[in-house]
C-alpha cells in the first residue's frame, strides 16, 4: 500500500457535485483551492445516476467530475457508489430489502436499504464496482477507493430469509456439525435443541429472550456479512487496480463492526468522527487511538467530520469557534494523516439539508465556517511536510474486544448498567490524563512492547489470552484488570470451578460471587496506606473476593463483604497483576493510573498539567513533534522542558513559560 | 348559507338514542327542555344500524328519532354516519382497513378504521350519504348536516397500497412529470431518484429517515385525501339538499388537517374543544380565533366539549365548578354562536362510558353537572337574541401556516424542541394579554385591515408571501417575525445566498448561522434603553445576525455572538419590521406585544387588568357587547370606563368599580 | 389428594441433569443429601430430548434420572415437559406460533412459543403427556406431577386466527346469541355491532381503543384458554395415575391467570416467588395468603425461589445473607409446606446462566449460597414433623377479584394511576401490620367465619356479591370498602341510578361524582374526633359523597367537595360498613386497620411490635406454633406473653424478654 498523496496530510470532504449545475462546479474548484483542499470523496450516492435502469450504465457525468478534479489538482477518493441502491432495484428485487427483528420489511426512500446477504444486491453491486474499477483504474485523479459508505450504520442486523440461509452456512463453516452448535449454544436449556439445520433462525422476535449463544453468533455473523460485502468489492478493486489504496469510512467504535477484523483488509483506516457536544477530549482521543492501533500504528484519517453542526442529534448547536480546528489538530496529534468533512457544499434539499458544510447555503467564502476551514487547511498544509507519516509510540495499551462487547451487554443479564465501551472510555480517560501515548489493541496482540496493559472487564477469554497476559506480566509488565473478568470462554460458556477462571492464578484471587448494584446502591473502596490511601466511592458492582496469593491494597467499606478485598495486586514472575473488583469514579481511576505509570517507570510525554492534552509523533528520521491541545475555555500557562522549540503553526521559537489560549493548540518541534 | 337557527346560539350535544330504549327518549326530551337545548347531533355512529348488511338499509329508527326531535322543537344536526363503518364491511373489503407506517393492517373493533383512499369505503359511504340525503332533505327537524366525525382523529396517515396509488396520482397532478418530483424532493441526494412512477411509495418505514420532500408532500396529500372524503359527501348533500348548511367537527388546531383549506367547503366551522386541564385561557382563545378567522369572521361553533371530565387523558379529573360555564361563555366571547357537548347521556357501556355527559349515569337532573348545563343553557338563551350573528373586529393578526408546521417539525432536523403550534401559542398569548381582539390567518391573506401582524417562525415562504408582507409594512403596518424564518421556499428548498432569503430586505438583516440550543443552554437578550430596557432570559435558539439596514434594539448577552443583534427593527416604507432571533419567556413577549400595540396605536378593548380576558362583539346594527372573563381563582376588582352598562346575564345595570367573582364572567352592553 | 410426602415439608429445586454429564449426576446426589433435599422438579424443558423427531419418543435418559432419584431417596416432581415445544414442531406446524396484538408471529428460539389454542400444540402435547403418564405412573420416585411451567408467563395473549376461532366458540358458550354479545359489549356505540360471528376478532391493533367488553372477555377467554391446556393434561394424568397429586407453578398474583379458577383443579397450589429487592415483607405475605386461601387453607408451596440473585431484573444484586432463609421461613409461617429453588445447579450456558442456583458455577459446597441452602434444609427438616400439615386461622379477609382487576385497568379510563393489585397490597399491608392472620378470598366466598372483611376497590359486582356482603354485615361483621366500588355489573355495564349501585344501601352513601386526581393534585382527610382524629394526606382519587344513612367519620379538607364526607360508617343490621372515598398513605391505613380490628374484637396473634411479623399455625391436634420474623436490619427486643416456649429451630426453651437478631426468625411452640 502506498500513501494516496505521499508526504501530505489529506484535507477535503465529501463532494456531491451531481446536486448542482456545472457552473457551481467551477466555483467549487475556486473555493477548494482557497481552503487548501487536496482530496475529495465523490460518487458515494451516485448509483442511481450511474445506472438509471437495470444494466444501463452512464458514466459521462462522473467522467467530467474526475477530469475536473484532475485539472484542478485535487485527488479523488472515489466511492464505489454501493451505499444506496436505486429505487428500481427494490421494485425488481423486493427480497433485497432488509427485515427487522419484528418481521417488518423496510422500503426504499432513505438509504442503505439492502440486506447484506441479498444475492441480488451483491450481484448488482459487484457489477457496478467492476465497471467503475475498469473505467477509472488509470484515471490520474484517482488516489483512493472509498468502498460503500458507513457499513452497517442503519442496517446492521437483518432478519430476512436470505440472512437465515446465510447464517446456517456460516454456522456450518464455524461448527461443522449441528451437535457442536447445540453444545455451544447450550440448547438443552429451554428445550431448544436443533435436529435440522433448517430449524436454525436468526434471533427473531420470540416469546422470551433468544438464546445468548445464538445472539452472540448473530453479532459475529452480521459483522462478517458486512465485511463480506466489503471483501466482495475489495477483490474486484485489487484485481483491476492493484496500486490504489482502499478504505471505507468506519463509524466510531461501533458495536456492530469489529474494527480490528476490518482493518486487516483496509490500506488506510478511516472513520467518521461525530462526537456528542458534551464528549470529553479523551473520548475523541480514544477513537483515534483505536483506529491507529487497528492498523498497527499506521496513520489513520477522519473521513468525515462536521465543520459545525450536524442534523441528527436531538438539538444541533454549532461547534463553537475553535472547536473544529482543535478536533482537526487532535486527529493529527493522535497519529492521523487526514481530515475530511461531510460535506463540501451544503445541500439545499434532502435529509441532510440542515447538516453543516464547508460551503454553506450562502455559497461563498465570507463567513465563519468557511474561514475556519480555510485556516485549518492552511495549517495542515504547513504541518504536512514534517508530520505526515510520523508515528506514535505507546507504553500503555488498553485491551478492547468486540466479542466481549457483544457478550457482556446481552440482556437480560446481571445488569443493564454494563456499558462496555463507556467502561473502556473511563479507563482510557484515566491514562489519557497522564499525558502518555496509548494504544488500544486486541487481547491476543503482542504485548511485549508495553509496560502497562489495562483490560477493563475482560469478560470473555479467547483461547490463549490468559497465557498472553501471563507472559506479559511474568516478563515484568504491569496488568490492571477489573470485575466481571474471566467469566466465560470464547463460546460464552461460564468458567466452572471458580471465577475468574483462567485468570485466577495470574491475579491470585478467587471471586466467590459478583454483585451488580442498583443505581441506589453504593459502596466504598477503603485504602489504608500508601500513595492511594483514602476512601473512595464505588458504584455499579461489588464482589466477594478471596485472596489466593494476591495482596489486598484496598477493601470494601460496607455491605456484607465489608473488609474483604476490593483492589488487589499479585506478584507474578517479574511483574504485577492488579485487580479492581468494583467501579470507581474518575478521580480514583486517575490516581490509580498515575500510580501504575509511576511504578512501571512511564513518564508523561511532557511534564505539564493534565489540563493540556499532550501527544508526541516521531518521524522516520527520529524527529519528535509535540502536540499540546488546550480543550478548556481558559488560557493555560505551562512551562516547557529545557530547550527551545519551533512552533510549527506560526514558525515562532518558544521556550520556558508559555501560554496556550483557550481552545487553542501548539505543535512544537525541538530545535 | 343560512344560520341553522337564525338568531339563536346553538346549544345541545351529541345524542345517541339508539343506545337506549324508547322510554328513555321521552325522558331525554323532558330533560333537554329543562336544559334549554335547541339542537342535537345525531346519527354519528349509526352506519351499522342503518345498513346491517351490505345494501340493506333500515331508516325506521332514525325516522322516529327525527320525528321526535321535530315534535319537541329540537333541531337535528344530522350526521352522515360515515365515521365508523360496519364490521361486515371490513370482512367483505379487507383492503379498506388502514395500514401503519410499519405495515400493520389495523382491524375493526374501535372506530375510524378506514383508509381515506379506499375505493370500497368511498363507494359504500357515498351510497349511504345519498340515501340519507334523499330521505331527510325535507325533514323539518333537519337544520344542519354533520359530515363524518373528527376526520383524521385516529387515522390521518395511512400507508397502504391504495394510498400509494392515490399518492402517485396526486403527485402527477401537482408536478406533472417525474423530473419535477425528483428536483423538488432533491432525490439526487442519497441516490433516491425515481425513474418510474411505480417506484414512488408512501414514506413507509425505511432504514433511515425518509426524504423530507416526500414526507412534506405526504402531509399535504393526506390532508387532501381526508378533505376529498369530505368533498365527496359535500357534493352529494349540496346536490340533494342545497339549503341545508354543512359542517364537520374539526379537531382543535390539529397538525394533519389544514383548517383553512377545509373552511372553504364548510358553511359553519365547528370544532371539538378538549383543552388539557392545565391549558391557559389564551390557548382556548387561540383556537376560537383560528376557527372564526378561517371563515372570515363568520361565527363558528364548538361541536363538542365535555360537561366535566373526559376519559382519554392519563388521569381525568373533573372540570371544577364554573369551568365549563366559563369555557362556554369564552366561545361566545370569541365570536362563536354555538356550544354543544359530547355527549347528552352518558353511555353505560363502550369505550367512552367514563366520559362525562350532561345526563350522568344517575339519569336525572339532580346533580351538579346537569344543573350547571341547564344554567348555561338558560344564559345562552338570554344572550342569543342580542349576540347571535355579531362579529369580532381585530387590529392584530397572527400568521399561521400548516405547510410550515409540516416542514418545520420534520426530524431529524435542527432541533426536536421546535413545536410550531406551541410557539404560535406563545405569541398569541403575548397579544391576548393586551386584551385586544386577534385574528389568526394565513400568510397570504389580505393584511390591509390589520395594524400589527405577527409571524412566529415563518419558516416556509410561499410564492408571494414576502411581497404580501412588504406591502403591508410599506403601507405603515408593524410586522414582528422571528428566528428560523425565510429559510425555505414552498418546495422546501433552502434559500441560497443568505438567510432569511426573501425576507432579507424587508427585515434589513442577514442571518449567517442559526444555532439550536440544548435544554441546558441559555442566552440573554440585553436591551440597553427604551421602554423594553433590561436583560431577559432566552432559550431554544440563537442566531448570528448582521445588520443590513435594520437597527439593533437588543443584543445577545453571551456566547460567541454576544453583543451581536438579537432584536432588530427595520424601517420599511411607512412601517416597521421587527425580527427577534431567539425565544424569550412570556414576560418579555408580553412587554414586547404591549410596546408594538402602543406604537401601532392599538388600544385594549377595555382598559382593565390583563388578568381579566376581554373581547368585544359588534352586531350588524353596531351594538357593542363586551365579554369580561375572570379565569382566575380569585375575585377581581375592575373599573369600567365612563358610562353605564347593562349586564346581559342578569339584566342589572353596572358602572364604575365592580367585582367579578372567581371563575365568573360578565357580558356588558353600553346603555 | 394426598400429600406427596406425608408429614414432610418439601425441599429441593428444579433439577436439569440433562445439561450435564452423568458423573455430575452422582455429585448432585451427594450434594442434595448434604442440603437435606427431599424433592426435585425434573423434565420441565425436556420435550426436545423426549421427542427428537415427530412421533419418535426416547425415555431412556429420563428413566435413568428417575431411577437415580429413587435410589437416593429423593422424590420426583415430574413435569409434563410441555412448556417448550421442540424446534421441529414450529417448522412442521407454523400456525402453532403465537401472534402479537400487532400481528407479528413469534418464532422459536426462546421458550413458551405456542398459541394456547393451537390444535397442533394441543394434540402433540397430549400425546406426550399420555406417554409420560403411562410410563411413570407406577415409578416409585414419582410423588407429584408438575404440569407445564409458568402458564402464560410470556404468552398470555395470543391474537392469531386459532384464537379468533376459539374466542367465537367461547362467546357462543357464554352468551348463546350474537344479540347478547352485542348488548353485553354495547356495540351500538361507535357502530361496532356484529351481524355475523365471523366478524368477531380478538382485540387486535385497531385505529383507536378496542371495545372494553371485548377486551374484558378476552382476558377471561385467555385465562380459560390457558386453564384449558392445564385441564387437557389434568384429564390424562388423573385417568392414568389417579393417586398422584397435581400441581403447576403459578406466577405470583399475576393478572392473566385467575388463581381461584385454577386452584380448583390443583391438588397443591404452588407458585414461583420472585419478589423485587425492595418489596415489603407484607407483599410476600400477601402472595402466600392468596395461594393458601385459594385452596381453602390447605398448605401451599413455593415451587421456585432463587437462592440469591435472578437475572431478569434491570440489575440483579444478591439476596443479602439471611434473606433467602427468612423468605423460606416466611413461606412456612404463612401455611406453606414446601420451598423449592430455581434451580439446583447453575447452567453454564443458556438464557439463565447468570441466575443463581444452589450449586454455583464453582460446583461445590464451599460457599455462602450452598451453606445457607443447607442450613435452611436442615431447619425445615427439623420443623417438618411438627409443622407440616398444620393450618392458619384468620379473622380478617381481603377480597380479591380478577374480573375487577381486568376491568378496572382498561385504558383509556378514568385514571392510569389505578393499579389494582398495588391497592390490594396497601390494604393488606395495613392489616398485616396488626399481626393478625389474613385470608385473601373471592367476593362471593362464604364470609361467615371472618370478623372483618376488606374490599379494596370492589369495582365490579358479580351477581350476589352485594347480598353476600349485606348478609356478612347484618350478621355483625365489619366491612371496609373504598372509592370506585359498585360501579359496574359483571357485564361491565355501569350502575344506573346512582353509584355505588347495589352497595348503596349497605354503605348508606350516594356517590354523585368520582374525581381521579393527577399526581400533582392532593386533598386531605380530616377527622375531628375519636381515636383516628387528625388530618391525613389523600391521593389518587376524590369523590362527591352524599350521606344516605351513613355517618361521616371524616371529611375532605379542600377542593370543591371540602367538608363533604370522605370516610363513612353505616350501621347495617348487627354490623358496620365503612367506606373510604379516597386513598390514604400507609400510616392512616394502618391506624384505620387497628381501629377496625379493635372494634371487631380481633387481637394480634402475639401482642408485640408490628416490626416483627407474627403468624400462627395450628396442628390437627391443636398445637399452636408461632412464627416470629424480624425482617429489619436491626435486632429487636420483644416480650413474650406469659409462659414458656420451645424454640423449634434450636430446641431451646425461651420466655419473657428475648431478642431476635436482624434478619432472623423464631419458631415457638408453647410448652
Amino acid at each position: 500500500m502506498q500513501h494516496p498523496l505521499p508526504g501530505h496530510i489529506l484535507y477535503g470532504g465529501d463532494y456531491n457535485p451531481e446536486q448542482w449545475s456545472e457552473d457551481i462546479w467551477q466555483e467549487d474548484m475556486r473555493l477548494m483551492k482557497l481552503a487548501n483542499v487536496n482530496m475529495v470523496s465523490i460518487n458515494i450516492f451516485s448509483w442511481t445516476m450511474l445506472e438509471p435502469a437495470a444494466g444501463q450504465y452512464h458514466f459521462e457525468q462522473l467522467d467530467r467530475i474526475m477530469d475536473l478534479l484532475y485539472e484542478n489538482g485535487i485527488a479523488a477518493d472515489l466511492a464505489t457508489a454501493t451505499a444506496s441502491p436505486p429505487t428500481w432495484m427494490s421494485r425488481l428485487y423486493p427480497s433485497m430489502l432488509p427485515v427487522t427483528r419484528e418481521g417488518v420489511r423496510l422500503t426504499h426512500g432513505s438509504r442503505q436499504h439492502y440486506c447484506p446477504n441479498s444475492p441480488d444486491y451483491r450481484r448488482k453491486g459487484a457489477a457496478l464496482v467492476q465497471r467503475l474499477a475498469e473505467r477509472y483504474a488509470k484515471h490520474p485523479a484517482l488516489k483512493m477507493w472509498h468502498l460503500n459508505n458507513e457499513y452497517g450504520c442503519h442496517v446492521n442486523q437483518c432478519y430476512c430469509d436470505n440472512c437465515a440461509a446465510a447464517f446456517r452456512v456460516w454456522l456450518q463453516e464455524r461448527y461443522q456439525t449441528l451437535d457442536v452448535v447445540n453444545s455451544t449454544w447450550g440448547t438443552t436449556f429451554w428445550s431448544q435443541r436443533y435436529y435440522d439445520w433448517e430449524d436454525i433462525l436468526p434471533p427473531r422476535l420470540s416469546s422470551a429472550q433468544n438464546n445468548p449463544g445464538q445472539v452472540l453468533d448473530y453479532w459475529r455473523f452480521m459483522n462478517d456479512s458486512l465485511l463480506g460485502l466489503y471483501r466482495l468489492e475489495e477483490d474486484i478493486l485489487r484485481a483491476v487496480a492493484p496500486t490504489i489504496p482502499l478504505t471505507t469510512n468506519l463509524m466510531v467504535a461501533f458495536k456492530p463492526v469489529d474494527v480490528y477484523d476490518w482493518a486487516k483488509h483496509m490500506d488506510i483506516v478511516s472513520f467518521d468522527m461525530y462526537p456528542e457536544p458534551e464528549a470529553l477530549p479523551s473520548w475523541n482521543a480514544l477513537h483515534h487511538d483505536i483506529m491507529r492501533s487497528a492498523k498497527g500504528g499506521r496513520p489513520h484519517m477522519v473521513m468525515e467530520q462536521s465543520p459545525s453542526e450536524v442534523n441528527w442529534q436531538p438539538q444541533n448547536p454549532h461547534k463553537r469557534p475553535g472547536q473544529m480546528r482543535l478536533h482537526s489538530l487532535q486527529t493529527v496529534a493522535h497519529g492521523g494523516d487526514g481530515v475530511l468533512f461531510f460535506q463540501w457544499r451544503q445541500s439545499k434539499t434532502g435529509a441532510e439539508m440542515y447538516h453543516a458544510a464547508v460551503v454553506t447555503h450562502e455559497g461563498n467564502e465570507h463567513n465563519r465556517i468557511f474561514r475556519q476551514a480555510a485556516q485549518v487547511g492552511a495549517e495542515l498544509a504547513k504541518l504536512s511536510p514534517i508530520v505526515a507519516g510520523s508515528r506514535i509510540q505507546a507504553d500503555v495499551a488498553i485491551l478492547l474486544d468486540w466479542d466481549t462487547w457483544w457478550a457482556v451487554e446481552y440482556l437480560p443479564g446481571p445488569s443493564d448498567r454494563i456499558k462496555y465501551m463507556e467502561l473502556v472510555g473511563k479507563y482510557y480517560h484515566a491514562f489519557h490524563q497522564q499525558n502518555v501515548n496509548i494504544d488500544v489493541v486486541r487481547p491476543d496482540s503482542d504485548l511485549s512492547k508495553y509496560r502497562v496493559v489495562v483490560a477493563p472487564m475482560l469478560h470473555m477469554l479467547h483461547r490463549g489470552v490468559a497465557q498472553n497476559l501471563e507472559q506479559f506480566v511474568s516478563a515484568g509488565g504491569t496488568l490492571l484488570t477489573t470485575f466481571y473478568s474471566g467469566i466465560v470462554d470464547e463460546n460464552n460458556h461460564a468458567a466452572l470451578g471458580g471465577y475468574p477462571g483462567e485468570l485466577r492464578s495470574l491475579l491470585g484471587v478467587h471471586v466467590e460471587e459478583f454483585d451488580p448494584l442498583t443505581p441506589e446502591m453504593h459502596n466504598e473502596l477503603v485504602i489504608k496506606e500508601g500513595s492511594l490511601a483514602g476512601t473512595y466511592n464505588t458504584d455499579l458492582w461489588g464482589e466477594l473476593v478471596h485472596l489466593e496469593g494476591a495482596q489486598a491494597i484496598g477493601v470494601f467499606g460496607s455491605d456484607y463483604y465489608a473488609r474483604k478485598a476490593a483492589l488487589t495486586v499479585n506478584k507474578f514472575g517479574a511483574g504485577h497483576a492488579y485487580y479492581l473488583a468494583t467501579l470507581n469514579d474518575a478521580d480514583f481511576l486517575v490516581k490509580l493510573a498515575a500510580e501504575l505509570c509511576q511504578q512501571a517507570g512511564i513518564k508523561p510525554t511532557l511534564p505539564i498539567s493534565s489540563e493540556i492534552e499532550v501527544t508526541k509523533r516521531v518521524t522516520e528520521t527520529g524527529k519528535e513533534i509535540y502536540f499540546l491541545l488546550n480543550h478548556t475555555q481558559q488560557a493555560k500557562q505551562i512551562t516547557l522542558p529545557h530547550g527551545t522549540f519551533t512552533s510549527l503553526l506560526d514558525d515562532s521559537s518558544v521556550q520556558g513559560e508559555i501560554t496556550i489560549p483557550a481552545m487553542d493548540a501548539l505543535v512544537l518541534q525541538a530545535e
